[in-house]
């Protein structure tokens, strides 16, 4: 390419350090620019000194004018994060402007990038974890059977955004039958004495996410809970002991899955064991059984497998590791 | 369109009720499916009654194997949520599986349908606004010359969470020079007396979203507070008391922007005047010189005008109003 459009909002931050949800960065091998609103040119020409702010509503006749002026054949832009109608505006408008070229989706190109973290960024990255560890250690003494999802929830974000800048995504408290449900909504059920309650949180640090989750009782668990919490365990502690760098996204799934599956509950884990976590929630590597990356070492990725038993509830537990070509550092401290 | 598949998030939440943030629609004139995976099968078979609930990561092969057993010759996709990556992955998945067919981009194709909100919609968005209207009254007693906007802020965003589903965007608290900053995220700044505070905040209510802008001072205004603040008064009431359906977002915009043109503001009131609200904190119709649709009786938007003035700080100040046939009905309460 002689140039690449970037508009993914991650992405944008990444290379240029703003932060705010609308702008434009136009590269090529000599020229860096932002193109922004006014609402965001005092805040860009803050963030992002690498970048020549230009204030304009009219992104597209900015950038239509900016390859006039440059001898630029090819254009990229990102597949994810351009869509159908963004293109389409954006090639007819350059050739009503008399710049017709090819504008080509590349897939990745900022996100291959941003999969291994530099020293600054998992400094940031463990720090956020630290945080959310104690975030963690508090709900573990809040939580009483009678007290509502949707009350610990809200307790624990208030507890987030003092500790941070907010969540890495809305805190996840399901209770019983609701912690069947991976991705359930807090909501006004009372959580019931003896049964699974799963806590899923991250505290946002300077734009990096963190993500943890842990499986409580308020009071006495019952058999099923310490068989089940004993299987997803292993598994959890298993593929942190097996993952290395070198191994696909499959291979490394594929570790908390054999143990889930020995066990007899192979069918209740219906969801990849991990993802990697950076200035996104998710973002790559995978590790699932449709994982066919290989994990890079310097990659932070969740470790989180879990069964979950529909009119039960559920089990998951998940930290936050480096991947090294020894093994993980595990960066989540929690009590599990 | 033989058949249309639907991924944006407010888009599929309209049509089916699911409220999870993954699931592709595929509905036909004889039927409505949801492709999700297994974290959300339970949530989408309660919350999506009218469509047949299918469990399954491979999204494309589901539509394959959903065409193959059907007549359908033209498949339209969303031109706003389909990426460029999407839609190739969907064209070749389709070519490999032998089923060649056209897929279609179509524009706002169930947007459109959003504009104009029906009875029980602006029920549940009058309650959102009149919880926002208490928030901001708390603002206005809460605020104090020392406090920083970040304390602010985040007492507002726990006001907000008690009252509804929480914050339908972060709230924004900007002081002093801050202030000029249309969009400005709060910070450790400690808030001056005398000097302008913009607070903008919305309370989502079962999805729905309010949106509300004050501007106040901690202590006693300035003259230049008083000035400023008496046109964006003017230009935000002569907006509400001159919109009605049938005239354009550019028309409705020219309201506001003539009285701070007149003044000799225009050079710093960077942003359109309103913009629709519902599932979305953004959504059509647009209030800007921009705004060539014609507004519909039924929608709801926000009249927002504002003044930002480098160096100072900026007055904006922000209702939400229904557009009637013979003018809008203000559903924002607050004292302004």
């Amino acid at each position: 390419m002689d140039a690449l459009l970037v508009t993914g909002e991650a992405n944008r931050r990444y290379l240029s350090g703003f932060t705010g949800t609308a702008a434009t960065l136009l590269i090529s091998a000599d020229d860096r620019r932002l193109v922004t609103d006014a609402r965001y040119t005092e805040q860009a020409t803050r963030q992002a000194p690498g970048f020549d702010v230009i204030e304009n509503v009219d992104t597209l006749g900015v950038v239509a004018a900016w390859i006039g002026e440059r001898a630029i054949a090819r254009l990229g832009v990102e597949s994810e994060h351009t869509s159908l109608k963004q293109h389409r505006e954006l090639v007819d408008r350059l050739a009503d402007e008399g710049r017709e070229l090819p504008v080509i989706p590349l897939d990745g190109v900022v996100e291959d990038q941003r999969v291994v973290k530099d020293d600054a960024e998992l400094a940031t990255l463990r720090e956020a974890v630290r945080l959310a560890d104690d975030v963690m250690a508090a709900a573990g003494e809040t939580v009483v059977p009678g007290m509502t999802e949707r009350e610990l929830s809200l307790e624990l974000e208030r507890l987030i955004r003092e500790a941070g800048d907010g969540p890495s995504f809305p805190t996840i408290v399901a209770g019983g039958p609701n912690a069947a449900m991976a991705h359930h909504s807090p909501g006004a059920r009372p959580i019931g004495a003896g049964e699974p309650v799963i806590v899923d949180l991250g505290v946002r640090l300077d734009g990096y996410c963190s993500d943890i989750t842990r499986t409580f009782t308020a009071g006495e668990a019952d058999g099923r809970f310490d068989e089940i919490y004993a299987i997803v365990l292993e598994a959890q502690v298993a593929t942190e002991a097996g993952t290395c760098a070198g191994m696909t996204g499959r291979e490394a799934d594929g570790l908390a899955r054999q143990v889930i599956t020995d066990a007899g509950y192979g069918g209740y884990f219906g969801h990849g064991t991990g993802h990697g976590v950076g200035l996104e929630i998710h973002e790559a590597p995978t590790l699932s059984p449709r994982g066919t990356n290989v994990l890079e070492a310097g990659a932070v990725v969740s470790v989180e497998p879990g069964i979950y038993l529909p009119g039960w509830g559920g089990v998951r537990i998940e930290d936050l590791v480096v991947i090294g070509f020894e093994g993980v550092d595990v960066l989540t401290q929690a009590r599990k």
